[in-house]
């Protein structure tokens, strides 16, 4: 039975959303039933230090604990692993190196579901997600020029963040609000989340002012399509 | 660092559901951050054959299944398992027994959480949790009547499961009105919802028509106690 590792709690209230993501895009595939699911080994693991502070130089280096996580889930077996957490990718490379089993990107997922035409995008993530590029350099590579936030509307977007982390989505739905209305009022028509917590502030507006692009949807249809196609749903 | 182990995916969404409440129960007694949480192993393994229609003596025996599930959480160390399928408890003897980590009893977790001077309560369960007769004698054991859904309102109920499992949650609540109002009709006044699909529906329902103990809900809080009164949250 093969099983798709989740390397998760990055943070918990993302991991869950990602996870029920997951079971919503199988069930739109058409499981009907329990047994049409697919296997999945979710490792949630909150206590991984902080990745943005660390990113940012200020905080203990986190790669000890994703090469633990990456390691647990490689030792029960599992065959393809995904992260729902944008600033883990940082170590990216680290972690395809240790691991037996290949890891879904999710920036590369999320900026591959930007609408054809779209010029430019707002990159709303993680200061330190922000600082390395890393979707700077993925979006420039799609030919989108990435517009990142001035320093006001970044205190926004981290203040949304934390609000998620904290369980506070009512104070996240403001702060991502008033970040948004700053790239509108620059012009911007699309923005890639470029950190999962901030499609579940996403989720609490109307309608939000910018075309918003979720990562963690986006690894989600990845991983379901990566297990569909090998038929990791059905017991053999 | 201790692990609570979940088995989990009978079915997925309640699994889903399971780890929301867990989250959200962890954030309301405190955490604020990642770091602040607990850590999880969840195996969601749906392939495990149904356990209702093997306690009717129709399907598939789960047992194995179901133990191997325990020897992976095992395997990786888990020092508490918790199971967010009622169903599944009918083998709580034997995955006990298995098992080196403790396991909660979802039952027991639930029927303890009936308020006091409760006199009556209706069974919402699986056909196979029903007949296995496991909520009649916890209830019993606490001097509360168990009130067993006639033939017509087990049938409202197990289409609702099967809704739930299916992910049409809308379908699922029509179903589960339907059973309240005829328990209600009995002069039911509260009714366990012993089965993990229940809860997503009830969800949807404004205003039910009897008071709801919720088993997800219930096996989450014993789960969320057990860690934290360890300082499962605090790394060392």
């Amino acid at each position: 039975m093969a099983l798709i590792g989740i390397l998760g709690g990055m943070g918990p209230l993302a991991t869950v959303d990602f996870f029920e993501r997951v079971i919503e895009l199988t069930s739109a595939a058409g499981a009907s039933c329990d047994q049409q699911h697919l296997p999945l080994l979710l490792a949630n693991l909150p206590h991984i230090p902080d990745r943005s502070t660390a990113i940012l130089a200020e905080g203990e280096d986190p790669l000890p604990a994703l090469l633990d996580g990456i390691d647990m889930l490689n030792r029960t077996g599992v065959e393809l692993i995904a992260i729902p957490c944008n600033s883990a990718h940082y170590w990216y490379d680290a972690m395809c190196k240790r691991s037996r089993a290949p890891i879904l990107h999710i920036a590369e997922a999320c900026v591959a579901a930007i609408p054809h035409g779209t010029r430019r995008a707002a990159v709303l993530a993680t200061g330190g997600t922000l600082a390395s590029g890393l979707y700077q350099r993925i979006l420039e590579r799609s030919d989108i020029e990435p517009i990142v936030p001035s320093g006001a509307t970044q205190e926004h977007i981290d203040a949304c963040i934390q609000a998620v982390k904290a369980g506070d989505l009512d104070a996240s739905a403001v702060q991502l609000e008033a970040a948004l209305a700053a790239f509108a009022a620059r012009g911007c028509r699309a923005a890639v989340m470029g950190c999962t917590e901030i499609p579940l502030a996403a989720r609490r507006l109307a309608a939000p002012s910018l075309q918003l692009i979720d990562s963690t949807l986006e690894l989600a249809r990845a991983t379901v399509s990566y297990g569909l196609a090998r038929g990791w749903n059905i017991r053999r």
